[in-house]
């Protein structure tokens, strides 16, 4: 594979940063530092997945003469963002000698970037800190606009910091190595980025997915590099998320809500709940007479086809709960002002808006047809695993 | 007393408030904030010591209108400023469910202040936070400026984040039951104001300060403005530290050395700390040439006269260290750049700069004599605990 690597600024004045998108870049990571390797330390958190990843990058940074290059592994998955996964990175970091000068480099998916970015955050107040992404989901979404969290509780993202990185290498050889369903799962966020504001980024992604996730790197560069453009666009214009930047939750706050009821124990990925949170919020439109049941339709079509899940009755094995509990869990998530839950609503193909005040009679409907027979008599085949499995 | 509320603008563009100083402002307290009680949610945090003051606020808050107004009670002290209680405060307030637009209410010192506002900095990262500090120490230096921190392993403020209030409401009338201790620890940090950028101001508080300490309320609140003000200046001109505001830290390096040497067990408040340490500061510039002898002799003649004390032997009982000992828990300190010490150092009476490069046998030099006999050959009488007591 030959491909140009793609540089695209995230411009956020003093907090300006770069994303690099291409091929190998992993061996050339140093060359997009904002600053030399040579007498820095670095100190670099991976998981048990992207450990080999890591190494590469710590072997660069002693060659190249960096004074202090140390390395921490921590466990896969949710739950090592946690408070007491934060303090276990935070002493280390005390006991490796941490400066102001020192770079934090998180080498993986979100939760990685999520927990590395949160300690970048707060150790001595602030210091630099790069994303050097592995998963789809981290690569288009995670690793780009700075937000930095840790669950706590039954909220996801409770607790975080607005904190931008100094550089995004986004190197599309890490994703070959990534099973189907991690690629699918980060997928959803590119889907997501084209419902929320590019139609006829929608309409492409309709005709390239298919090769794109057998193996087309050219189309999926491209479809790195359009996300994350997208997103560097809302960012730039809102990067606290005070106004426009909450259409990135679109599907978001049903997602939340349904990790937190699978107990995160891998029934369901972030990018497939966004996925079945998507449908929830077009479905929700549709009965609010805000966007066409053709619509919805078209990006059910697409999910199904693509071989995400698209009804909370594909979760496998089935979640015991009532709409009633989902909309409890939802009032949980942080985005609920004065009581009131706040959701983001498509309002046609790649338009969407914030609304406030959705009424929850509609809420508990569409989950209750997305729950299947035992809440609506409606009879869902769990398609999705067939699907998945028969990859 | 019948003094006018003095208004103090910070002026931090989008991030700018006031800080009040006056006396009876507890009783108005609501006048201050820049939105309305009614509807709105509050969180105050106080210690045993702060209990009465904040259920004034409390039942102030209730009485308005508010929508919630919930408070809870952390042990009085510097262990309160760690990880745990730091959770134990988010998970109460995750508890209950706090919102985008609730509101932080701390009240007491420095250690509430601190951890309060690193709580609101990162819960759902971040929400509003108001600072009414019931201490000089607080009134005059932790609660203006927006810094917030945690300690972890042996360095003071090791996690923390920038995070401004959106008011400061400064009681005098809380300063009225401070222990004579207490207030002194305070005063040190106008001392320290004055040495680092007011000489004028120095001479003031040489006339004024031991009324102001016996009770002249109207010299207090002079005093307590002069500082915020000048403090506010450094913070306008170099908000995240970069530069000035480093200032600010004059004598802390020492200071909190000397805090952690003593296991933060009682013996040593950080002003204390604070006050030794900036004698150590001048002793340090007089080796090398940067400040004159009577310079050092009038800063050691005040803090000494008002009852603070000068010497690390004037610890009591004694710290058991070597001068080595300390220096290597200097190293230990934030401000700590490729592994060199920055110290500030003074240059003249209200004037001081930041050192990178001092040599450290001098520091052991100042350290042999400050720590007395066992080191130096000089004996030291433990005047300050005379005169402590004497009070």
């Amino acid at each position: 594979m030959s491909l140009d690597t793609k540089i695209l600024t995230i411009d956020l004045g003093t907090r300006a940063y770069d994303v690099y998108i291409g091929s190998g870049l992993i061996y050339r990571f140093a060359d997009f530092l904002p600053f030399e390797s040579e007498g820095n330390s670095f100190f670099i958190v991976c998981d048990d997945n992207t450990r080999a990843y890591a190494e590469i990058v710590r072997n660069t940074l002693r060659a190249d003469g960096a004074s202090k290059a140390e390395m921490i592994t921590l466990t896969p998955g949710e739950a090592s963002k946690s408070w007491e996964s934060a303090q276990r990175l935070l002493e280390w970091l005390v006991q490796q000698k941490v400066e102001r000068s020192s770079c934090i480099i998180a080498v993986g998916g979100g939760v990685i970037g999520d927990i590395s970015g949160f300690c970048a955050a707060v150790i001595l107040r602030g210091i630099a800190y790069v994303q050097i992404p592995t998963t789809l989901l981290a690569q288009v979404d995670s690793s780009v606009g700075g937000k930095t969290g840790l669950n706590m509780g039954q909220t996801k993202n409770m607790v975080g910091a607005f904190h931008q990185p100094v550089a995004v290498i986004a190197d599309l050889d890490a994703l070959k190595n990534l099973p189907r369903r991690q690629l699918l799962a980060g997928y959803a966020e590119i889907v997501k980025i084209a419902l929320l504001g590019d139609a006829p980024f929608f309409r492409w992604l309709e005709t390239h997915a298919s090769a794109m996730l057998e193996g087309d790197w050219v189309a999926m560069a491209q479809a790195i590099e359009t996300a994350v453009r997208a997103k560097a666009r809302i960012v730039e214009a809102d990067e606290r998320e005070q106004g426009g930047r909450a259409l990135l939750n679109l599907g978001h706050t049903f997602a939340h809500a349904l990790e937190t009821a699978t107990g995160f124990d891998g029934r369901l990925l972030h990018g497939e709940a966004v996925a079945i949170g998507m449908v929830l919020a077009f479905d929700l439109s549709v009965r609010l007479g805000l966007c066409t049941a053709e619509d919805q339709h078209r990006v059910e079509e697409h999910l199904s086809a693509m071989g995400l899940p698209i009804r909370i009755a594909m979760i496998d094995p089935p979640l015991k709960i009532s709409p009633q509990e989902i909309l409890a869990l939802m009032r949980h998530d942080k985005k609920v002002e004065n009581g009131s839950l706040r959701l983001i609503l498509p309002s046609a193909m790649g338009v969407a808006h914030v609304a406030d005040d959705v009424d929850e009679a509609q809420i508990i409907n569409v989950l209750k047809d997305s729950l299947g027979s035992e809440y609506s008599g409606k009879d869902i085949k769990n398609q999705w695993k067939s699907v998945f499995f028969s990859r």
